[in-house]
């Protein structure tokens, strides 16, 4: 086992690895920016080390200074949380060259997995269903007819050079296919100067639901079931829980071979993430691969009772896995806490925290790197808490989280509370009803 | 369901008693003494009615004062905690008396289990093991012998009249009675001019082990599995742990028969727990039982997911139980942190508490009523906060408690976190090997 960890990261997710190292009797070593003197992670870590000023270049993503951290204090090993260099194939490769255990994929997996076109061929070669389209530019009208009927409507037209919706129309049946390539072009063409389309099946009523995988150095892989993750604000996600509302079992097991078939072909080791989006059909397509801890790891925790930081620092230490699937035993839900003033378009809003109380007691679990009198610096990205509820039915769960909410206290700054509240309040969240837009029409003016 | 409850404590109970509340949509009072006026559970109750001064009988314990704030602000039920007036018969009749529905005992049942030697004989009826030995004095030391070949050695001599161990003792077989009557005879004639002699089963190294059971209003009673509170100063309870290190299903499932054939016996309704001594064999003996909720409740709702308090709510309520029982899927400890100098005797340590920093993450839970900036009054109980570790293991539960020790950052007062730390370094502590004698020879002194 690894003597002495350095842990390239800060906040939440740095005191998180700090928590698990000592429980496995593992020294470490925090680095930090200027600006982040007074953090916890500083002060919890059996060592710390300074590695520059506040932009994250010339700290947090500086390769140089970090490995020349764990130099000089001896690290066997990085971890790298989440964000930063986590999934920076660079990085990997760096500390293999020193020797140093990164406690993450490997350079080939996070290339694999890093370009999105790469991945997507990768795992449709696995097996692994992902979403059904044209290769690349449509020649004429009628190969796009001809592939809409073999995927099956609805489809959508997509500009090659679009953004921001211009060039897209999504098309339900066959009757309607001609009028939307001919306005799709149009609209391409004049927009982009490139009337260039592609096509893709209409994923309908989408969740963006993930799941847990971990691979052993063997290139064995298990599955610890699903998260739901589609409660998200411009693709940011701020509610995840587990298990899904509109996950079966059944779907869980099929979800969860297509992970581990997916992970397997690229002998992943580590923990990582398959995300799919799911829709109303319960079909699901493979949408990206994270090759490292996600932000919402702890709901998946709180349900199997794995400790998922331990279990990513024991395959990387050559532990085996047991090769056995995990289901959920509970329900759990997780709220990120962010520094942010949900009422003016979710502006961040760093200062300093003049009162703090943060709720406790039965199934409730906070993740966080703040305490009263902190300053949150306006250099990082603000979430400041992870607020994870478990209970035996996800109605518990969410009056629990109102109750644990409503309990939280944060003065001096903005925070996202007021929102997570509301949310718990809402009918058709309460029934489990809403898709990846669910936050598009939620009405924030009233927080 | 009830309204509103108020509820007559103060510090982490009332404040445990207020999230679960919430939870089940419950307008909660708090009741304080001048004492308390900053108190978490003031903040947090939905209404809060001072009801005297600090002495507990002019406010926490004073009846009419508690009464007249349920009837001012229409409070339909009453929970009361543990301590103060949580096994008072009168309190507990005058509830019912003003039609508010008491969260605990009936006065006889608060009656029967009150009193030792009646609750002792009221088990012995309904087939639960108590300690065998002579009903009352013995004549003489034919007797004596007489009924210890019947209960089996090692037996015990005890004074009548006795006190601090003179007049007493231990007899490991019966060439030794003879001798041991003579001596402890004398003995007590001379310490207390009493020579009366009675005679029980000597427990040997004994383990304080209860069984949590719920009652419903129809005298159905479930078990939810043991705690192991064996680790005691001065019969004050420090840690408690579940499942126990020596129990296993087979005595598990016995212990929770007795427990249950005892509850039913008096019909028991509501949250209770029936204690018991297990000696070195796996022989256990009733030793009382508390008509309330307990100090360490939690770790039983860590290893089996319920809420105790709700279901304490629920009962009283009149919602049936389903009459199945309720084994650990997980291994869980408490640590009692008190205001407290443990190098000095355990000497209270009130005042006011300058920085603060309570400890998260997996598996970790804190209950307690505490702040940055409060002041702990002397007038109270020192406990201030119990620090609840779960796991899948006990030696992972350890680990994480002398983590999360670790982390727990309290500055201004002395807490009894010293203790728990070399405690949880302890070998023989470690091994699960210890009886409730085992802080007797503790070495304190280097905290």
């Amino acid at each position: 086992m690894f003597k002495k960890i350095l842990i390239a990261n800060r906040g939440e997710i740095a005191l998180r690895i700090i928590r698990t190292c000592r429980e496995m009797n593992i020294k470490t070593v925090a680095v930090y920016s200027l600006a982040d003197k007074d953090s916890l992670h500083v002060r919890f870590a059996d060592e710390a080390v300074c590695i520059g000023k506040a932009p994250s270049s010339e700290s947090y993503l500086n390769i140089p200074n970090i490995i020349a951290a764990a130099e000089i204090t001896n690290a066997d090993a990085i971890h790298p949380g989440y964000g930063f260099l986590a999934e920076n194939a660079e990085f990997s490769a760096v500390c293999e060259e020193y020797n140093i255990k990164f406690i993450g994929a490997s350079p080939d997996m996070i290339n694999q997995m890093g370009d999105k076109a790469t991945a997507k061929a990768t795992m449709k070669k696995a097996g692994v269903p992902t979403i059904p389209g044209s290769e690349g530019l449509l020649k004429d009208v009628e190969e796009g007819l001809k592939i809409a009927k073999k995927i099956k409507y609805p489809v959508i037209l997509k500009a090659t050079a679009g953004g921001g919706g211009r060039g897209m129309r999504i098309v339900k049946d066959e009757s309607g296919f001609k009028k939307a390539w001919d306005d799709a072009r149009q609209e391409a063409g004049a927009a982009f100067g490139n009337a260039g389309l592609y096509l893709e099946k209409f994923v309908e009523e989408p969740r963006h639901i993930e799941i847990q995988v971990v691979g052993d150095k063997n290139g064995r892989v298990c599955h610890l079931s699903e998260r739901d993750c589609s409660i998200q604000r411009r693709h940011q996600k701020l509610v995840e829980e587990t298990p899904s509302p509109i996950v079966s079992q059944e779907l869980r097991e099929k979800m969860g071979a297509a992970a581990i078939k997916g992970a397997e072909a690229i002998k992943y080791e580590g923990a990582g993430t398959v995300e799919f989006l799911v829709d109303k059909h319960g079909d699901f397509y493979f949408m990206e691969m994270n090759t490292r801890i996600q932000v919402e790891h702890p709901i998946t925790e709180e349900v199997t009772d794995f400790d998922l930081i331990k279990e990513q620092i024991k395959v990387a230490a050559g532990v085996e896995i047991s090769g056995r699937n995990y289901f959920p035993n509970l329900y759990a839900m997780e709220c990120r806490i962010n520094a942010e003033d949900p009422s003016n378009g979710f502006r961040p809003s760093p200062g300093k925290i003049t009162n703090l109380h943060m709720p406790g007691g039965h199934g409730v679990r906070v993740d966080s790197h703040v305490y009263a009198g902190y300053t949150i610096p306006p250099n990082y990205d603000s979430m400041i808490a992870k607020l994870i509820v478990s209970g035996q039915s996800r109605e518990e769960v969410i009056t629990r989280m109102k109750r644990a909410l409503s309990e939280f206290v944060i003065e001096g700054i903005k925070t996202t509370i007021p929102f997570h509240i509301k949310l718990m309040d809402d009918k058709q969240f309460q029934e489990g009803n809403f898709t990846t837009k669910f936050l598009e029409t939620f009405d924030f003016s009233d927080l």
